[in-house]
């Protein structure tokens, strides 16, 4: 087992695109700057890792889900602040025009800053003082302006009188404001949650790290409401599950660390944030975020709308709910998943694989079925058929090369199961049985492949 | 059970809101549109509809799925065609400046005509010379004019060389420009398809009908590339198995039609075009489409990305291959499996119950549990708990009002099953297990109500 720090990172991009995990978004018209679309085997795992939020954060907590626009009423981003704050520092060479986010350049250069607690003043000293040259050219800096990162667009045929409005930067809003719907048909007593899955968009001036931030990005985002003297005890109890359901999926703890943001770091409305991060190649990098928002975000809905968000307790009087939102970036989470899983192990005779031990039940196949010669195609494909027509495990069939090539190629997208059908499956149907990470073999008979494989099920 | 033609859409649509499966999108802040948000009993429908989607048209068929980007490389709307001709015919009255589609207008006064087939200056004609009077005010029509119903946005920092760029009209093109992708990565031999579950954006000049047309919807298509000779072959083998999907998922017959397009209605690439169709309260309506395109839609990427999107047989031939498309509007889908289930049966003594007939699988919630009275809560929220943390089961707890009350409540959101924990419960662990369709009750152990939905389970 190799140490995070010890991979690189270039070499899992690598591995992912060419083994069909990630392409390059519009490849065939030369791509779009930094956005990339996921392969079969991406996408079979982010299915299964979406099961696994709906069951850990929804239904086994006997919370809500739902789902709400990307594109609302504009009048929420005014009342969120994503209107009037939601934007990243940019600072412009003048020399050649380029622009970057000043955090960026003084986090690059000046690693024992913490730019998160910096002023825009402090970056912006620090960059015009010190920064001479920079991404291979000499610089003269202009001063640093706002960027909204919100994508503007048009709704509406009429031209004169089209709304303008946004796609959503975060899946949260949604949520705060179907409160009172969500509440009101579902006639829930706090404390109670309402998650949703959903993509988001961020016109992030330098996407970076491949698919660790993107543009276009999907959530996983649980509002939990609670009365306002609870709100530490949920804080706590939703770090401590984002923790579990990480190491659910596989991840490794050693890798996983939390980071509670100090005080400077804190949105002024937050009683407290913790990241989970994640020990990615390039640092340490946030996996998730949970915070305490208090009752700010209804507050501000409240104040804007002119509706009240209050909540009726039993006892005949009202509040305004806190909020406890546990944040993940799907994203992010199934590249962290990757790495996590990647492994260059030495074998025999200079010989090497690739392996991507992932968890069986995120894994983007489950089983391989191999024929072993030409002659067993037929029988080894109506074990395949019948595999994949009646049971749920994800089943992958490969008749082509060495058996050895096969475990090899099953290794690199991190199948964790091989079966193989050879001359003995015809007398006594069984076939062996290859596990990727031992690498062991052994003879089952076909009828209890089924049964072998629901042990690894979580 | 009552016909379709009998329902009133406008009752159906006001339950739909006030039980919770539809909430007005941005609500608080005065809606947006005819924007509509789903709540957690549509939410709960639709994961369950995108997993047997993901087992129908993907897994078990051996197929693949992928997931692009909404934002992709504007040159891509340009090949495709929806720069320059995804449009509406839009037409103004310059009495007080409306706006509407004029194939509406012309459909809404003048049935007999078959509006698919009219040209753009047929309909301008017939309204122009016809249409005095509309939407209670006197008319005097401008020239139609098309209005592109591509939703357009801005990406990257750079104001002055930012991308201008749109959301997709469509998942499918996100399939086509990565058919090479795809190929080269799975090593896949015609034929096979691959799938996507995704949102697309049409700027709607008048969406209607509730969420039958909104402007931010939810597609699930597949892309199923063949030989040219096969393609005919598994045109009616795609419009049979989406046949038996709509069944499947619980829709009557009696309420489906197939409609296989005319020639003048075809595209002018396409080699058959079906619908299916469902029978609207409002008339029959298309639900899904299946299209033979042809290799259209590859030949029009090869010849404007330049890129050779060529399939290598086995023989050391090269073709394009055709292509079948079934696609699926998952909300209307949702739409008419509501309106498919939604029910008002007289009972006795004058008494009514409204009740959904949704089918187990898909149902929001799949089993209820009640305590008789308030001292038996403790036992039933156990028994609830475990179902809920040991079970996929979709169970809800409803403690509220009395029995009969609670009953008509699940009735009318759909829950299949409802157990009621009793004195009897203490004494020998059974429970009453009550059915919604027939309204019957029978006894069971605790124990065996896994058992019992299992056989329900498709």
């Amino acid at each position: 087992m190799s140490k995070n720090e010890e991979k690189n990172i270039q070499d899992i991009i690598n591995h992912l695109k060419v083994s069909g995990f990630v392409y390059q978004n519009s490849e065939i018209y030369g791509g779009l700057i930094n956005t990339w679309d996921y392969g079969p085997l991406s996408t079979n795992m982010m299915t299964a890792i979406k099961k696994y939020w709906v069951r850990e954060f929804i239904s086994r907590e006997g919370n809500y889900q739902i789902d709400s626009k990307i594109i609302m009423n504009p009048k929420i981003w005014k009342a969120s602040g994503h209107i009037d704050n939601f934007a990243d520092y940019l600072i412009e060479n003048k020399v050649n025009q380029k622009r970057y986010r000043a955090d960026h350049i003084v986090k690059d250069l000046f690693p024992e800053i913490n730019v998160e607690k910096a002023t825009f003043e402090e970056l912006e000293n620090i960059i015009k003082e010190k920064v001479k040259q920079y991404d291979n050219e000499k610089c003269e800096w202009t001063s640093i302006r706002p960027f909204n990162l919100m994508f503007k667009t048009q709704m509406g045929a009429i031209d004169s009188t089209a709304a303008q409005t946004y796609l959503r930067p975060e899946t949260a809003q949604g949520i705060f404001v179907n409160f009172k719907n969500v509440s009101r048909t579902t006639r829930a007593k706090l404390p109670f949650g309402i998650g949703q899955i959903g993509k988001s968009f961020r016109n992030e001036i330098t996407p970076r790290d491949f698919i660790f931030r993107t543009r276009e990005f999907e959530q996983m985002e649980l509002e939990f409401f609670c009365e306002p003297e609870d709100s530490e005890k949920f804080y706590y109890y939703w770090i401590d599950k984002c923790k579990k359901f990480v190491e659910l999926l596989g991840l490794k703890n050693s890798n996983i660390r939390i980071r509670p943001h100090e005080k400077e770091e804190l949105s002024h409305y937050s009683l407290g944030t913790s990241d989970i991060e994640y020990l990615f190649p390039f640092g340490w990098g946030e996996l998730l975020g949970i915070a305490n928002r208090g009752n700010y975000d209804l507050s501000q809905h409240m104040k804007y709308s002119q509706e009240s968000l209050e909540y009726l307790k039993d006892d005949g009087s009202k509040i305004i709910p806190f909020v406890i939102e546990p944040s993940i970036g799907l994203d992010r989470l199934l590249l962290a998943l990757l790495i996590d899983a990647y492994e260059v192990e030495k074998l025999e005779k200079d010989d090497e694989r690739i392996v991507l031990k992932t968890d069986y039940n995120i894994s983007p196949y489950q089983l391989a079925v191999f024929p072993l010669v030409k002659k067993l195609e037929e029988p080894a494909k109506n074990i395949y058929d019948k595999l994949l027509k009646t049971t749920d495990i994800r089943v992958i069939y490969d008749k082509t090369g060495s058996i050895g090539k096969r475990y090899r190629r099953q290794d690199a997208i991190g199948t964790p199961f091989a079966i193989t059908v050879d001359f003995q499956t015809l007398e006594d149907q069984t076939v062996t049985i290859r596990n990727r990470d031992t690498m062991e073999q052994e003879r089952i008979s076909v009828d209890e492949v089924e049964k072998y494989l629901e042990k690894f099920v979580k």
